[in-house]
């Protein structure tokens, strides 16, 4: 196993450690449980955004804590869910009076621990609700997951989210954006290499010298197909395809494109793809009016790239365009 | 070999257009010779500042393209230097007036190019200066280079350079600060894997599986020792040791710790170097007041990691805070 760790039982204490004197001006780190918040958390009045999942999916979700983006994220081992305890004391950080909204990815284990949290927040009197994103057309039910996995659209909602929160808009409000999102934007990934989780020291699974494989989830869960590997044109097509012809796409909306980055995909590979898939994108009458491309929902160091669209409106524009100070997202500060 | 791309000879100009499609509010790309130029240029009576390169180290340079930091890079095929024309061109874009800056990495065709370029634009009336980068303490002379390698201090030097040109600072200013990053900074990197270049279509070198190399150039050029892996602390004190013991870092000096990932490698384990760089740095005395963790002069898709250590002074703080509004770093705008 090729890594920069120590021991695997300290990747995520380490790394949370390093984060927290690296950015000190933006993030608090609370460890047992561990969080990340917001430096001025809780901020009073405003609805807090919190999301969280397993690690190695850096920047997500703790490099999106920050003004205009996350109040806090809870980060689990490497792979695996957050427990509730983190959820709960996190909630409880940020909890100006407002409310609290749990963004949740959808594997089953993100959701029972968020949902008790949840529970436990609701009994000390905090007013929580929870979206749940599932915006992965490539396979219905998974290894981790009933229904279709959580990818991409996240980072989207993240933003959005917490857009409208530092707005001052009502819990109802930011979890009415949240859904917006939930309903319109769709994802799809592929993989060039398996990743391998520190505890497990191989790879997750194999995948020969020449195959791809299509519709892969973040931990690596199996897709649609393996083939042979195929070039970046039509691989773009093969991601695009699914995300267009499901709902709610049209001629004449107006989309953000979201070219990601698996981990170990160089940014050179990733706008060769994105230049194909603005290319796709207008041949179905869609108009990129936004884009992100990056490496900005990860699997380690996997090779491959997942592509995000989500259809925009005027609301969703300003709240996108909102200044954000984040160690993953910065703009207009 | 595994990579999203279509045919080798079209990976830098199929991501340029897609860098040119997703950053229009940043950058022009002029295609046939290929440089990338602040969307704004020429910048009337601002000094320019240029570097280029082979291209595989993105987001370096197009990456830093923009108001506060470049205002052209010229890239090169993979790992191969830009032309004189290329260089040429893109002196005469940004020339406002008041001369330009050449930043150079220390790899000799880099230098006898942008030499030629700076000769072929003086004949023209442009007041040209170059300053080499060669910050690398690994290794005396490399496969590509006479004296040490340019690496990680050519980012820094190209932040606190586009600074010091939109406060409108004169060339000599300019020159000025960057000989302040060449003489003040230092770097050393490791790599746990190779990279593969596209047109070679294999790794450039060979690295057993249980097997590191000390001192790696960013071409995957020989480096120090090879040596079996060990810890992430292990592997930071054997990069920062050589760093600090160099000259001209000593007690109570104030330093920009820079941890830069070769491409592969994920945030969770730059985080975990970082941690231990700055225990290591304290230890000698020195007082870290600015970092950078992440993949911002990268190798392709190498698994590894360098570390840069600058000393800084009020004036360098002052340009390094100054706003930056490029696809690779971002803040204050």
């Amino acid at each position: 196993m090729k890594k920069l760790i120590n021991k695997p039982e300290d990747v995520v204490k380490e790394e949370l450690e390093g984060f927290a004197i690296a950015h000190p001006d933006l993030v608090k780190v609370h460890f047992g449980p561990d969080y990340v918040v917001r430096a001025d958390a809780p901020v009073k009045g405003k609805v807090g955004v919190i999301s969280g999942g397993g690690s190695g999916h850096e920047p997500m979700h703790g490099g999106y804590v920050g003004v205009g983006m996350l109040d806090a994220a809870c980060p689990g081992a490497v792979f695996t869910s957050p427990t509730p305890d983190q959820m709960l004391e996190a909630t409880k950080a940020v909890d100006g009076g407002a409310g609290v909204l749990h963004i949740v990815k959808n594997y089953t284990g993100d959701i029972m621990n968020f949902e008790m949290a949840a529970e436990l927040a609701r009994a000390e009197g905090i007013d929580v609700e929870a979206v749940v994103i599932d915006d992965d057309v490539a396979v219905q039910d998974s290894l981790y997951t009933a229904g279709r996995r959580g990818v991409g659209s996240t980072v989207l909602a993240e933003k959005v989210c917490g857009a409208a929160a530092e707005e001052g808009r009502s819990l109802q409000e930011v979890v009415a954006v949240c859904n917006k999102v939930k309903k319109f934007g769709r994802s799809m990934g592929m993989a060039l290499t398996s990743c391998t989780v520190p505890h497990a020291g191989k790879p997750t699974f194999d995948l020969p010298e020449d195959e791809m494989e299509i519709g892969i989830g973040i931990h690596g869960e199996p897709g649609r197909t393996r083939m042979k590997i195929k070039t970046a044109d039509e691989i773009t097509e093969m991601l695009m395809d699914p995300i267009i012809k499901d709902i709610p796409f049209k001629a004449g909306d107006e989309v953000l494109l979201f070219v990601n980055g698996m981990g170990g995909t160089p940014p050179i590979e990733l706008y060769i793809i994105f230049r194909k898939a603005v290319e796709i994108a207008e041949k179905a009458g869609l108009k990129v009016v936004r884009n992100l491309v990056g490496s900005y929902i990860t699997s380690l160091e996997m090779a491959g790239c997942s592509i995000t669209m989500l259809k925009m409106d005027d609301d969703l524009l300003k709240l996108w365009d909102a200044p954000v100070n984040t160690v993953g997202l910065r703009w207009g500060v």
